[in-house]
This record gives structure tokens, sequence and C-alpha cells, in this order.
């Protein structure tokens, strides 16, 4: 009987941690299919993501990692199973729509537990999929009650991520810290370029030449969250701040569909304020 | 009443023309919204579209734009009217959905009415949105057997435009000519590099370090159609061929959409195998 | 005996615009080359760019042209006549060094008139092309003492346009002024990404995906002036701050020189804080 | 006294590769300073380049990584040491000066040992930088002729690589075959999108609507060596072929210096008809 695993490995860097990690799959006889590791010099940091095949026992292999990596090693052995999300969205409907054709096609490597929306525009399209769509409205809610609904509904979901596929409200700092490194969002500018609200009337206003999107994890500081994924497009004159939206959604979706991918794949680390992806 | 209309106007370029176009619009009193001319000096060929608003006889305005021009000149008065278009795709997905979702939305500037597919794997996806999904199996048909099927179908649609969306069998020069310069195709590499079939496995097997996708109209010229739009995403040498296919998709998909909204905008004029795209 | 030259308007939007100045053309008989115009509705502004050949007498020409537009209009005629250029820089060598190469080969459309720096570094690779290098060092100076100096060795140059290739220094609002719209500029970040000093390291801090470089013209406004041209690559995790400066190096070379040239074809229209490109 | 050394492996894939070089790294005490390893599992071949950084003897190192590799692997152990390039170019500058101006900013790893040019016009360009320019006319030569002289040049002259830099003659297979693996090109085009002569009219004539340009290792078959590095640019209907020309030495140069210091960091290996960057 084969397994298959993909084991991460985010520590303090050491000597000879390559050769000790190398060591343990090779004395347990496993197949390395994919290897990539990095090491930040400036903070002294090791990643390790390894696609090993053979067989093996979870726990044994866990114990052997630990016992050869620092003390504040995170490890994490992740066997083949299948993700679980949650999307949360506003109005527009095309980094929703594009996940869900990836979902349709079996292109995306998860199920999509539900959509949660404040707002019911997206809701005919989730149901054409035949996805759960809860709308909460935030009308004459505080920002607390309403997350407190939205919390209560994701409690009845089984999800390992959410994504915010152009939701467009804050996030406190307590609903963030709930789903800590568990929520991406796609920012429609090219980050730290146009923070805040309405980052395309931002750039039509300072004539830039290029508009961009941001994926990134959401912290409680506002599109300040490690970046995942970024892409660009050339704009010109002829661009008045819609048509630059306009433009943008391609960009948008791509970027995080392409972000949601990876992380999916556990191809993401975080590494302080920034990410390591292999 | 306030009208409105794209004027396209294509001709052997001679002295004069913005002058002698520009004071018919302004001697019928109309607002010019949008201008672009192009000249081809090596062939000596004009083009212009310009979108005009005011009160008008489209008649009128089109005998005196007659009246001006070059004997040969090629003038059309396009009044807003929604354009009807045609789906022909096989098994993949992408391009599809990506169509479907913006038509959804209100983004396209067409209708979908139809699909027509050589399998039935997109029969769910393409029913899900409402829309007639015509399987016409080519199995035990010879290429002519089949094309006389899906002309038949074709023949009780209302369209403008085919867009092959991924249609992974080739066209008859008759099917071709049937519908000129009304189908547009997306090719799965940058043309001219990797003609025919298996873009992917040629590229992989030469070792290129970017991929591309490449929308044209179709004409009996196998991939040798005027190109309306292409665009490109590096690779290394991580990707195997499926790899290529599979970040490929996402180029393909904006790239036909965006050839698609700019021919339904009337922004594509074909200049012998170019095209001009204002 | 034919004449050449580039007609620019800029002027407030009004009806008929095209086609009172394409009018002109055609009584003086005058070919046109190249046309492009830009309506900017928003701010109801008008801008063209026409190069025209013929015979014709540049007065005669311009008093047409002035009878026909508002009375706010600019309007230049600019015959062709190499421009001339001074460089300003610092220390680093890529950008100098790319304009120089240009220069050398025919390709820049402008004498270097002389190279400016407040460091010795370039001051072999400017000889080494037989150009004047002013050595002006701001050691013990005030800025606006050394400005003074910079003033007065440029009092003495005749030159259209003056090139910030990498001149670390910032420039008061007197200095700017004095050369309104004929400083260009390249800042190392995607402006408005990155304002101010040490942009590589403000991105690396960040853990952006991709960099970029600016070319603008200078304001009093720092790094706020209208772009010109932006560009940008990827990078990623394995990139350091020192990392990315060198990758950097190529974007700000190209987005400069690109830039430059489109200056001195008189292809760039100050539209506010803006710019419109032909 | 320390030492520094990237290390090449370059050999059949095996079990605990990974493993037994990392041991042989360990049980010396180096340390690893950039790690990067590949498996082309299609042809089961295995690559890898470290940087170990200690104290060392290369002749030990070498034969106890001798000792756990396959017995066709390739070991190389480079020491820190300026690489010598010569360049073989004919009329156009951009690309020799782009390397000219690396060398002088002290950017480029190697230096220029000698200019080889079958044309004169690159002379005084080559001598302001001080550096021996070769003239070869191929004037009333057949190839073999003139590639005879050419060899007797280099005869005198200790290189590693050769640098094509727009070097517009076909190469003979035993001059090509003579420096194998050390001779880098610069193509002008999106290779393998038009082979052979004038890509630019090529390019125009098909009407794409992106360039681009390919550095490659020479191999006897032309155009068809193992890609290094490629990269774009977007053109449009405006642009002629001349115009196309002049936006691709943008290109051009951009790709041929990042390629040549990619094989100056001895990052690139190759692999069959492709190349492994690291």
């Amino acid at each position: 009987m084969q397994n298959r695993a993909r084991v991460l490995i985010d520590c303090k860097d050491s000597k000879g941690l390559v050769y000790n990690v190398s060591k343990v799959f090779y004395d347990l006889d496993l197949n390395i299919d994919h290897n990539r590791e990095f090491v930040d010099k400036e903070n002294s940091k090791f990643f390790m993501r390894t696609v090993v095949t053979g067989k093996f026992d979870v726990d044994k292999l866990f114990k052997e990692l630990e016992a050869i990596t620092p003390k504040d090693a995170i490890i994490k052995i992740i066997e083949p199973k299948r993700k679980k999300i949650v999307i949360m969205a506003t109005k527009e409907s095309h980094c929703l729509g594009d996940i869900l054709i990836r979902w349709e096609s079996g292109e995306l490597d998860a199920d999509i537990e539900a959509v949660v929306a404040n707002h019911k525009d997206l809701q005919s399209l989730t149901h054409r999929f035949n996805i759960p769509f809860n709308y909460i409205s935030a009308d004459n809610l505080s920002r607390e009650e309403h997350e407190q609904k939205v919390i209560s509904t994701l409690k009845d979901i089984d999800f390992d991520y959410i994504v915010l596929a152009k939701y467009m409200r804050i996030l406190s700092s307590d609903f963030v810290d709930r789903f800590k490194w568990r929520i991406i969002n796609i920012h429609h500018s090219f980050l730290p370029a146009f923070i805040g609200a309405n980052p395309y009337k931002q750039a039509h206003s300072r004539g830039v030449k290029i508009i961009g999107a941001t994926a990134h994890f959401v912290t409680s500081d506002l599109d300040e969250g490690p970046i995942i994924s970024q892409d660009v497009i050339p704009v010109n004159h002829y661009y008045n701040w819609r048509d630059m939206q306009k433009a943008g959604k391609d960009v948008e979706k791509i970027v995080l569909s392409k972000a949601l991918s990876l992380v999916l794949n556990d191809r993401v680390f975080i590494n302080q304020n920034k990410t390591v992806v292999f």
C-alpha cells in the first residue's frame, strides 16, 4: 500500500537541516517526488516542502522529523484530501464565477461548501451550481452584529479556507484572528499602491499606465497581509476609471484563482509579513 | 430624439478623407464621441471608426459618406443593438465558462443563442445557464457529413458570430467561407509558433520559457487567419506539458474573451491577413 | 520644396475641432502622415498630434489654426530639428549608459549636451563618449547653494530637456519651476507605491511579487508628477532587496529611455497631473 | 581560511541523491548558502546546484561526490573566478553596448577579452572601452575560409564563452562543435516563431500582436538550440516592420544580458535540447 504526502517544515535555520530531513526520508525508504527549500538568511528561517511517496506511518514520520528539527519547528504532513472552502462575496460575479467554473470542471482542488454574501445579487449564479447561498444583509447592523451573524453561519460549516471574492466589507480584528491565516482576499490594485476604497478611481486620478491586482492573506491591518500573488495589465489615457475597473476584473479573477490554487496545494508559507511560494 | 451609431469606413486611402468625413459629421450636426483612424501606407488603405451621436437619418448619413469616399469603400453604420453569438466547443469548459459568466453578469455585449458541441461533456454546464445545447456527434461521420449537420442546426439560429471556444475539430473551407469573417477561434499557442495539434506538447518539447494563446479569425488556412489578440505567460523547467496546458487555460480564456469583446464592439477591421484594432 | 512638421494642439474641447483642423490642412494642400486625437470628456479637453508634409509657411499655418481653435489653445508647429538634452546623474551608470549607447548608434533623437553629476563616479564613462562632464559636489552645501551651482552651469548650455538618470537628490520647487515640464525623472518603483527613499528596501520589506519603475515629469510634489511610462518585472522570495535593485535596473533604463523617446518625438501632452501619450 | 564554491551535479536520477549529496556536505562541515535541485522524471535526470562555503579541499570534495553519484555523473566544483568572454557582432550596437555598460559598472561577472566582427561599424564603440576589436571581413570568402580566420583569432584568446550579440552570420557545424555549449546567441524572435532571416519582417507580415526575443545555446541546427531566456513586448497595427525592429532591440538586449548573467553564474544546465535554469 502506497502513501503520498506533502511534508511542510517551517523552522529556525540550522546547519544540516537538508541532510537531516533527507536522511529521515531515506531511512524510511520514501521517494521524493518534488522538493523545494528556502533559507531566509536575514531572519534565519528555514522552509521546506517535499512531496514523498512510499509506505509510511504518518505519526512515525512526524516524530522522526520532530526529533531532528529545532524545537519551534512547525511540521505538517498533509495527506491527499480534498480541501473545503467558503466563498464570501458582495455583488460582483467575476471572481466567484471563475472559481465556480474551475470547480465544475474539476480543476479546483477543493469543494465549495457555501457562498456567504451581504447582498442577494449572486444568489442565482450560486444556485445554478447547486451550492448553498447564505444571504446575510448588513443593513441596520453594526459591524460586530453583522460579523456575529456570519460567524454563526460559518460555525455550521466545515471548511479550511475563506476566500474573499470581492467581499467589499472590512473585517474586524476579531473576525480575522478567529480564522488566522485561513482568509484569502483579492485587492483590486497593485498593493501597496491604492490601499483602501476605490482603487480604480485612485489609479485613474493618479494617471498610472499599469493597473494590477493583489491576492493576500488577510490580517487585522487593512490591505497589509502577506502577498501571495500579483499581476498587472497596461492601461492608457483612453481608460476612464470604469474602463480600468472592467479591465481589472480579468486580472483580479486570475490572480485570486492562482493564489487559491497555490494555497490549496500547500505551496505557501507565511514568513512574517511575507510569503514563501514554492 | 437622439441617435447613436458606430460609423466604420474601410477604403483605399486618398487625400482629404479625414476632412471629408468629418465635414459630413459636422454638416449633419453630429457629435463625435470617439474617433480613430489608421492609414496603412504600404497597402494604401484607410480605416476609420467613429462613434457619433445626434439626430440623424441612417440612410442619409450613409449616402453622404458614400459620396465622399472612394468607390470600393465599405461603409457600415451600426446602431446600438445587442449582437448574437453561437459558441462551438468540444470538451474543455474554461473558455465557454468564462463567456457564460460574463454573459450572466451583463458584461458580455451579446446574447448566447446556442452552444454546439461534438461531445456531451459541456451539456450540464450550458444547461445551468438555460442555454440550448446542441450535441452533434462526429462519430462515424465524414467531416462533410458532420459539418452538414452543424450547418443544418445553425440554419435555424439567428446569430452574428460563431465563437470556437476550444472546438477541437478542423473546419472545411466550405464551412469557413459560408461564415466569412464571422468565426473567431482561440488557438492554444503563441501563433505562428506551434501550428496544428498539441501545441503544449510541442512547446514542452521545444523547451520554451513562455507560452501563449492567440485569438484569430478563421480562414481556410489552418491557424493562419488574421490575429485579433495574443498574450503570454512565463513557464520554466518545472512545467511538464500538462502543467503548461493547465496554466495556458487562463491565457486562452482571457485572450478569447478580449478578442470577442473587441469584435462585438466593432473595433476590429480586417486588413488582408491582419487586423486593425481600435 | 517639401516641409514636414508635427502639429500639436491642446485646447478646450468644442464641436467641429477635427473638421476645422483637417479643413486647414486640406485647404493648404497638406498631406497627413500620422494623426491622433483624444478628448478628455471629464475635463472637456482636446488633444491632437498630426504629422503633416507639403509646402507650407509655418506662420501662415499657425495663424489659420489659431483662427479656428478656442482662445486658450496651445498650438505648436515643430519642424524636424534634433533636440538637445542634459543628463543629471549621481553614481549609478545603467540609465546614463543606456542613453549613451542609443546616442552612439544614432537611435536617440537628440544630442547630449552635457552630463551634470553630484559625484565623480560617472566621469570616465561620460568621457568615453567625449561628452562634457560637470561634477558639482553637494558636499557642505545647502540644497539652494548646490542648485545655484547647477543652474549656473546649465545657463551656459542650450538644451530642451533635463533627464534625471538616477539623480539621487530632491530638487527644490524653485529649480523645478524654472524648467517647467522640461525635467524627466525615473523613479525606481511602480509609483505611487513606494514613494520616497529606498523603494527596493520598501518593496522587499512589503514582500511584493512584482517590482517596477516609473518615468514621469518632475513637479514640485515629490514623485507626484505626470506619469509618462511604467513597466514591471516579477520577483519572488529568493530576491533580497539588493537582488531587487539589480533586477530593477533593467526596467528603470528601458522605461526611462522609452519615456525620453516619446517626449523627444513630441508624443506626450500634459493633461493636468496626467499625460496623454500618442 | 574560508572557501566558497558552486557545486553542480548532472546525472541519472536515483534514490537518495539529495540525502547522499547533503551528507557529503554535512560530513565535510560545509555550509549550504543556496541549493536547488530538479528531477526530470520523463528522462530520469537529476540536476543540482549548491553554493557551499567552508574549509574544503576541492579534490577531496570531488572524489566524495563522485563516490555517491551514478557513473555518468557530471560533477563540477567551480570556485569564484571571473569568467572571460568573447563577443561576436556585426553592425548593430544595442546588445554589445548593453554588455559593455554592464562591464564598465562592474555588474557583468566577466571580462570581455575581445570583440570579433565581420564589419567595422562597432570598432569605435568597442575602442571607447579599450577592448580589442578584431575586424574579420567575410568579403570574397567562403563560410569555411571566414570561420578559419575567426578560429585563428580565437586561438590566441583565453575565454569561457562566445556571445553572439547580433552576429548576423550562420555558423557551421564545425565551428559550433568546436565550442560546444559555449556559444550563446540572441535570436530576434519568440522562437520557434520566425526561424531564419528577417524575423521582424515575418512578424509584421503575419500581423502578430506581440514580438519577442530568445537567447539560446547555439547548436548545429539553426535556431534550434536549448532556450535559456525569452521575453516579449506588445505591438499593434501602427508598427511597420522597422518599428518592430526598433522596439525589439530593447527586448533583445535585456534577454541576452539576462541569459549571459545566468550562464556566467553557472545557473544553466543543458537537459537534452532544453535548459534547466536555477
